[in-house]
């Protein structure tokens, strides 16, 4: 099984798909196309949300700002999946969800052989099916252990008796804002304050009446800011990178 | 097979598809993510225009505004289909379009089992594998006959000789106005009055200019108010729940 | 296996798949439902960007701004592969680079068999279904040889010594502009003037800093006016259809 995910839209994905489908007859499944535009970030966190809920696969990862320049293009084993993608931390937190400190990077050698703008159909997918359809990682042609990669980590946040400081992490499409702020954090509580403001605490977004504003504990286990069939991020004022302040109340 | 509809967006469907490819073989297939956010009467509507053309299959969807309350959910069997969706009516019109009121309603028992704030991966997927696999619902752990469920159902138009009443149920991307009205109200007519405004009636878009207005009937059988190569909902100044009137002219 | 790609975004394309799985056991492929709404021209440049990648396959092809009027349903072969689309002109630049002159092209006769509306399920599903299981294109029910069809191409652009005159052909979702100048116009060049304004010629977007202007080569070949993590279409002040001047610098 090779899942993709890019941030490519239509119709480059396609162009990704064929070269797969010429080389490996493995399933294929979209993990997605629309992760945020060159957000190397918010794409390693969605990424880490999904990614460990599959049986084990090779995964291509094409978010890549950085095509065309030195970057190299890695392979990580973890965890018993493959991951295909550039060398910029975008499967790093899933890698390391998946497997702690237990994994193993290998460069893929491409000098030469691509176009300098679409790395995703040139390089990377042509070296997920070899990945996948190799007995071993390191039976792949072009494919050698890695001297070193980017890592890539998110914020911790400080987390005291009252007080928990820590910071917007991504917002997802339906406005709900994602702190780094440990769901625990708001056990027992019927209400906090959010940088100064009351809101009620809830199980869930229905918690509250359609339109109200509700702290919650996301399904990713973190601090949510949302709004019952609204959009947290404009009821909150908050965007990703933003610092957040949650206080008992 | 396992059909997937929501209104996820990316990238939470793959958490899905990860939770059943851990659990199934089953062939995979996207009915669509985009299913507009949270409106389950939308969703409803278009579920029933695309389901019915499936072979039997597992179709799970999730729309699911009343996630994290006490809403029960379903597994549903119609026609040798199964569709496995929170109780809120989703999936009802489709049932009812392909076995009349011939169907069984089932409960899937989660308490405690799953996050507040996403059953698509922790309630409804795993639910749909098993069900997939499964000789027979009533053979799936934790699934039992329901003793209610939540109907839904489309207002039917008043027609009379020459007008007919009726309500906008959807509008598509493309801005097609979607009325209850059936179709056969414009038999014979070469153009009608709506709202008050002569519109021609055309077998298709393209029976007017581009950028002309039109009344045809959609492939829904339902009368439609379109724009040749451009929008209906603008140039009629239509939205879903408005009435509009239709009058032979 | 079948491909799928058309302008439907969410839910029709699901009705196409229904029909087609309940028709044959092939493999389904999205290229992608997100193509430029009923715009033969742009859809038909980035299938023949991606469509050739592919091994031999059905490629299903729906964006039919003439649904309902008279235009054929044509299927198309060429170097193996089998085309099912309107006779729009949308596949035919595809077709010449995988086959030049040496394709074949029929037509599906539907005349009363279909809605008016909505013929990507009615007509071409079926017919592509069919076409893959059938030994032969001819031996397909209702398929003849077409004795014309609707032809498309890009207009070329005028090369000269040290001056390209092209235009516009698409603009990508990142806002990269596509024009007709071949990239070879490029060759030992550090910058150039485009309309007049001198931009740094690069090997890749991340040539430049980010935000910064960039005359490049795409992965089509063709000279692409880009913004280093940005939109090159605000930046350079042009859309599709624009002409524009290439020199060099």
């Amino acid at each position: 099984m090779i899942t993709l995910a890019s941030d490519f839209g239509t119709p480059y994905p396609a162009a990704m798909k064929g070269v797969l489908l010429g080389r490996t007859d493995a399933r294929l499944v979209d993990v997605g196309h629309d992760f945020p535009r060159q957000d190397v970030r918010a794409t390693a966190f969605w990424l880490r949300e999904v990614l460990p809920y599959f049986p084990a696969a090779t995964h291509l990862v094409v978010v890549d700002p950085g095509v065309g320049t030195d970057r190299a293009a890695l392979v990580v084993e973890a965890g018993g999946h493959a991951f295909v993608a550039p060398d910029n931390g975008v499967v790093i937190p899933t890698v390391r969800e998946l497997a702690g400190d237990e994994f193993a990077v290998y460069e893929v050698e491409y000098e030469g052989t691509a176009s300098n703008t679409f790395h995703g159909r040139d390089v990377f997918a042509p070296a997920a099916a070899d990945v996948h359809d190799a007995p071993a990682v390191t039976a792949v042609d072009r494919v050698a252990p890695a001297d070193e990669y980017v890592d890539l980590s998110f914020p911790d946040p400080e987390v005291g008796e009252g007080t928990a400081t820590g910071e917007v992490l991504v917002v997802d499409g339906f406005g709900n804002v994602v702190t780094n702020v440990p769901g625990e954090f708001l056990d027992g509580l019927d209400r906090a304050r959010v940088d100064g403001e009351v809101a009620p605490v809830g199980r869930s977004y229905a918690a509250v009446d359609p339109g109200g504003r509700v702290v919650t504990v996301g399904s990713h286990g973190n601090v949510e800011l949302a709004v019952n069939r609204g959009r947290g991020d404009g009821a909150f004022g908050l965007g990703v990178g933003d610092a957040v302040r949650v206080e008992r109340a």
